[in-house]
């Protein structure tokens, strides 16, 4: 009913769709990186809710005049915000199969389940990871790491936490990670009741990781007055620098204390690919779980990220339910046991992995740990530049792919150093020539390059330096 | 780096895949409802990690041979099963575009948030929302049930509840459901640390409706021994049998008791667009927070759903947080306040909203109510033709798009008509004819036909009954 009543004049125009996505997607470099929504565009958006019909191509003609040209930035290669893939053709061509299946991928038995099972294997076998480890794909890490906290959470207090609530009574739970950690574990502890009160914040060392000798200490003196120890969480790449926390001297501190070991590699864990990067993760294979997102590094479309859990069991112990109408049986569409819903927040779930499979079936993991280790090249090239340049100041020694500096000239005080950094990110973006994106380092105001990007080029890095010299001369003149 | 070598090759490919993707849909009634997934086929899925690159070529070919063949059905004019929408050509093209401009939607100035507060403000409008309501998209309903959970925790303890965690000291938090509501209903309390022990879970009348007076009592004994009564949860439209609770009436419960009213609307509270169907929806224009799905009875692709909530305020301050690297700035990218990631779990979020803003611009309000009128009537067809055939037996009177009913005949007894009925499910779906789910209607399996589909006609619904009861009939002899 919903269906074209025209199937030839409907596939025409989405033919024509597709040559528009292409040229977008080719001509990207030619483009701003960035460019404001105006205000009419913005005006135009905010109308009420259409009651008629639209002639499909009236909405396409308005999407392609008020929606495409504002893209947020991302897949153009001279951005460096944030954390963010850049994606690749492949990927929105994957969107488009997947949406043709249009599966729920909650559970049963079709193509879409085996698909996703495959990609967990591969992640399994990339980290090491027993057959016996599950894994799911989530929306991203956020997702991930609220999981990875429910899971770790049953370890300690027992499936029956799942009716009885989260009680402080008896010793408040503590997991440990460092103040590099991302927001999301916080709110993790948020949303799953025990609290950010549970979550010890620890100080880093000069390279911005975690102290193992601290953690242990605080664990110490944590059982002494009678808190309960829990959980560790390690970073692999963390957002500010792109650190990484000494995953293996966690991973013993957490066998020896029988605590559960989680890793946030939400950017840093698919690294794995890259041989020459793999090494500074060594110990991620001795974590409990896992948390990581294809949406970064690996190109793959926004959403997807992905959780791995080494007991499998435990992980579905914590949300497995069987109501009625998902009753399993032994053959037909509500065969092929366990279902995704039994490890996951959501009920409903779309085929994400499928763009994850034609990325890596397309690409091999070989060629992706190469795009990484070029990224990693360029945030080196970023970081001598800087160090050459008497106009910057590096923040944070470059680890990974991350570059934290400020722009500077003698006379300029803190606050005059913080305003100045924040305003040339601005005017950069309202430039259109690159994104860059501010943070906080040791309590200096920087600006902040990251590179997730496949499309970036050495000129780029030089070109994106250089502007930024120039919008930061020209604000001090 | 990622990008295509070739990018005529790359088009061509392309449009080879759409000519695919659109011939897939328009002759799907042509095709299996459901097929199995071959032992092989999941062999040759199951394949370790891909190292070398393949050509695109061949990995779409594998798609084509190996996962596109075993759609999960509910894109077929005779999927019944469960409560799955079928989607549209449009919603999948929709999908190639977000995945094309690639935005993180978790905030800042692009295009794609406008889009996505276009979307949320269409709905306030439909459920008569204030101004000042807030909006988030989420995978779908499980996700914003919890979060409306987490909102109503925060409103009875207060945002401090974030960082002290969950404390049944001082009276155990309670609230009201009934024995219909779904099981993502009950995760939501585990999750959030209150525990299911938290859901009271109250039993149904003839219409498998929760019963307001039962509810008052019971916020009344909870008081009495201590317990603090802090939410109702209220029901549009049933997952077993589509039942409507009595909205108005739990409304005026909860202002009266100071409670927080939210109303899982999964696939019943988009019947608000249907002029006949809305005021069985009376009452939900009062609530606190609704939770429903794009991807159900609005044929959106997988996964998209929506959470409102009334006092927006208190929606942001049970998520916002503002770490240094996410700082918000007045001007440029990290502008547009407020950011999505405040009202929400996830920190990067895909473009959701672009395939429900085609959806409803494409066909209206008006006709995509009228498409959810069309599956009302042929459910009431369903049941009339149930009735009249004494092969048959329905097991709950048919309210809204659901019917629940058996095969039966004389001698049987309630083992065999259980496992008769499960069996004629199997078999039907193996038949690749139609698919329709089990559930349990007042201790007896049913066989469960939910009608979200956009593409079913009259003689769908026809044509299916009679295959059942031929299944039933072989089954019998």
């Amino acid at each position: 009913m919903l269906d074209p009543q025209d199937w030839q004049a409907f596939r025409a125009l989405a033919h024509a769709a597709l040559d528009d996505a292409m040229a977008y997607l080719e001509g990207v470099r030619e483009r701003p990186a960035w460019r404001p929504v105006p205000d009419e565009v913005q005006a135009r958006l905010a109308e009420p809710l259409p009651q008629d019909p639209t002639p499909l191509q009236a909405v396409y003609d308005e999407f392609a005049q008020s929606i495409m040209p504002y893209h947020s930035g991302n897949i153009h290669p001279r951005f460096f915000g944030w954390v963010q893939g850049s994606g690749t053709p492949t990927g929105a061509l994957a969107e488009l199969l997947a949406a043709t299946m249009n599966p729920n991928v909650g559970g049963r038995n079709h193509g879409a389940v085996y698909v996703e099972r495959a990609v967990i294997g591969w992640f399994r076998e990339l980290f090491g990871f027993p057959e016996a480890a599950s894994g799911v794909l989530t929306v991203g890490t956020s997702a991930a790491n609220l999981i990875a906290v429910l899971v770790a959470r049953t370890k300690i207090l027992g499936p029956h936490v799942r009716e009885t609530g989260v009680n402080i009574e008896g010793g408040r739970l503590i997991a440990y990670t460092s103040s590099a950690t991302h927001s999301c574990v916080r709110r993790a502890f948020e949303v799953s009741g025990l609290g950010s009160a549970s979550l010890r914040v620890l100080g880093t060392d000069s390279l911005h990781r975690i102290d193992p000798t601290t953690v242990a200490r605080m664990i110490a003196e944590d059982r002494e007055i009678g808190n309960r120890p829990f959980m560790v969480i390690g970073n692999a790449g963390t957002v500010d620098v792109g650190a990484i926390d000494p995953l293996d001297e966690l991973a013993e501190i957490c066998a020896r204390e029988e605590l559960w070991f989680h890793v946030d590699g939400a950017f840093g864990a698919t690294a794995m690919m890259a041989p020459s990067l793999a090494p500074k993760l060594r110990g991620i294979e001795r974590a409990d779980s896992i948390a990581f997102d294809f949406h970064k590094w690996l190109q793959a479309p926004y959403d997807a990220g992905c959780l791995l859990v080494r007991d499998g069991e435990l992980h579905r112990e914590t949300f497995a339910s069987t109501p009625n109408y998902l009753t399993r049986m032994p053959r037909g569409l509500a065969s092929a046991q366990p279902w995704f819903t039994d490890f996951t927040l959501d009920l409903s779930r779309s085929f994400r992995a499928l763009k994850v499979w034609f990325t890596i079936k397309e690409h091999g993991a070989k060629r992706l740990g190469e795009a990484m280790e070029a990224n990693v090249r360029q945030a080196r090239l970023f970081g001598d530049l800087i160090d050459a340049n008497e106009a910057f100041e590096l923040l944070a020694p470059v680890q990974l792919n991350v570059v934290c500096f400020r722009y500077r000239r003698d006379g300029m005080n803190e606050a005059e150093l913080d305003a100045g950094n924040d305003e040339i990110v601005i005017r950069l973006q309202e430039s259109g020539e690159a994104v860059v994106s501010s943070t906080v380092v040791s309590g200096r105001r920087a600006i902040r390059i990251c590179i997730v990007n496949q499309r970036t080029t050495d000129d780029d890095v030089r070109f994106t330096l250089e502007a930024i010299e120039r919008i930061g001369n020209e604000l001090i003149a």
